[in-house]
């Protein structure tokens, strides 16, 4: 039966990663609950695994914002089923010299990507450990161990997320929660990052980067690998990149 | 005569590392200017300054408000001199267990130790690029390299000002601004860890500890090492911990 | 078929970590090949996994010696099959205080643990650069990124073979070769450790471990893994450690 | 007087760094006692050193020999007094393809850079322990921590030396010797980097290269800063590059 391992709840979980994410996890059995800003957007998604026999729900979330967390993990929690695997995904990249990061730009980069982390991975938490078990997955970048040049305010959020992430293994991992940091040092294989290469070269970047860019489902894989692991042995942190990339 | 080096701007200045501090960088030649939430309890040191015939100069400051930060700035600039150094020292250790960790203490730790060392880089950034010289000095904890347990807010907060001093160092090097990040790895021999200590204990700690503590003016020579370096040979992090330190 | 994704080579593979490593490879598809000291120790493995209708084979090495390494793939090139796969997995723990650490035994660390490693990676790297593809895969401990008090010996081997990956992925990635070092930060569930903990305790550890160790079995399921992933997305290094764990 | 803080014995001691640091220290009251391959290429520094009213000598020794590396400290303190700083600068920069590294040459790289360190590092504490004070300073790289391409070989030899002075700090420091590791992220100005570049380029560096090498001054500073601090704030690792260096 679809889901009988129980909720994976993934938050951020947009077209690329998130969507890697949620039909990897529905296949391995979870019932996949998918939260961004506006649920429509899922929609095709749930719809494309709810027709392969999975189990998958949409939910609209601003995982900025307490309330809105907390109410969105009862409600999945009550009508759905228990969370037993929790992936945050969300941050948004930016490159600007420092003096044209205005301070809004650098609140907003630590809110999505770091603060919401937080919420999300504290509320999911409440719930695993009064189970005693459960598996929360962080998606990092290069930014998360390097402040790069012009990358004040996102690399600032990612090292953030990365403490929160290290902060929550050691305290939770005696509880039987395994926490997960994964360091995509990377681009990924996203329409949106082929949009971008198109609007700037002309070129169909599909074309020309065979392997260039990490796939979302190389991405998902990690994350089912780390979920599976059994407690005498598990993984913190690991990283991906393309073979052909410099480092 | 006083202060003929420019001035050093020490923002989130109390009474330990930012008093010792002052009092390097005032011996050293430079007029200090302190700046803290509250100006009036920086008046002994000040008082203690001039009367050695140092320029001291005492400000309220409240670092994680924009135009606050942005008037402190000018008005230095404006009424006191070039500011060649900043040393941006604000933080508050805080340890908790994640379910205890509030979102308002999460916030405020990052407001306070990150947020703020932003607004202070970046509004120091803007002075001395225009003079195409500065040192630009952060303080650092074992927070900032690994987010322990019981630590999510805190160690989120001391990454995200490692990544912002780094991302720093990486833009503004070439362009002579010298940004270092201080790493303490370790108690730091002040008034409060000894009444936290006394209370606890009912012991004097300062009996006790000899050199278990790092002691300000020690933090302070290490600053004082790091802006006299010349520019073909720059530290950006060093760590500091007492001989007797575990690590 | 057995063993038709090819051969993989398991260097310094004793009872523990090389033998689960040979089990995993074996069910997966590659023609097994086991290397230690004394290939009569490895017999029971071989018919182990030949009576299991598996490819394997067992060797002699002194992994130290140059021509012995480059007569061992030779050999097994030219007799068994291209070796897609190698691991290296030998060295030895040592915990000494600095005057009592001779240079022998500092020089016995190194050549077991670094130097042997950098030999069989340069040896496999010849085979399977001629091929375009191969994955080398790398033991690591704690010892591997954190020189502790007594350890000078075994985490200055350590370290250095941790270099020595790194340089090969950097080199070899582009060139289809993925180099995986794995980051053990954990006891592993070993006779050997349940032989030293009885001798100490009296108590079969067996029965008090649950989980406290990490299975050799969960150790080749993280090889299995890094092994299986598309070039788009490879791990060059992820920790392990188990869930109770104090890092 | 002359060398009245006693001995600073400085291995590998060259004409770049070795001098420099010789310079430095002889200036700051130390009997200098400066030993490479072979001592009369240190003679125009020591007439230079003693001319200027400071003492100094010069040694020939081949720190990879152990007996040799005995006799020389053993000689040292006999005749000239307690040695209370020891430098380790040998090391030798290295960078090759993979297949193209010789056994040979990794040896040879680990032996200068790494294995010799240990015996000086291992000979100094010796003597430090029975007088319960020392300071002890290693000279890093990059290559310390980073295996990049090409340098399978150095980076190892440097990984491994860090992990020796890492080792020695935890188990040192709580016996009042402080270990010093300066990883320098840079090209140093000495002559042979000038001979190097003029041999490619046909340019005289010195002119072109204002500050994008890190002076050999500038290096001994460093170490002197730490050899200064009070044990309550020791500095074990700290980094050095040029100020227009990218990383």
């Amino acid at each position: 039966m679809a889901g009988d391992r129980g909720v994976a709840m993934l938050v951020g979980a947009g077209d690329a990663i998130g969507a890697a994410v949620a039909r990897r996890f529905a296949k391995g059995g979870f019932t996949v609950c998918v939260a961004r800003r506006d649920a429509a957007k899922s929609q095709g998604l749930v719809d494309e695994l709810t027709a392969a026999g999975f189990a998958a729900h949409a939910f609209s979330v601003d995982a900025r914002q307490e309330a809105e967390v907390q109410a969105l993990f009862a409600r999945v929690e009550e009508t759905i089923g228990p969370i037993e695997v929790c992936l945050f995904n969300a941050g948004s990249n930016v490159n600007k010299p420092l003096l044209e990061t205005t301070e809004k730009l650098f609140f907003k980069a630590w809110e999505l990507a770091c603060y919401a982390g937080f919420l999300v991975g504290r509320e999911a938490t409440r719930y695993m450990l009064k189970r005693g078990r459960g598996t929360m997955l962080f998606t990092g970048a290069t930014a998360s161990v390097r402040g790069g040049k012009g990358f004040a305010a996102f690399s600032s959020a990612k090292f953030g997320l990365r403490a929160v992430a290290q902060a929550m293994a050691r305290e939770l991992g005696p509880k039987n929660i395994h926490v997960v940091h994964l360091l995509i040092d990377a681009g990924v294989d996203s329409e949106a990052i082929h949009m971008r290469m198109k609007a700037a070269t002309g070129i169909d970047a599909r074309e020309i980067t065979a392997d260039s860019l990490t796939k979302t489902a190389s991405i998902a894989e990690a994350y089912w690998f780390a979920c599976n692991q059994s407690r005498d042995g598990w993984t913190h942190e690991l990283d991906l990149r393309p073979s052909v990339e410099k480092w």
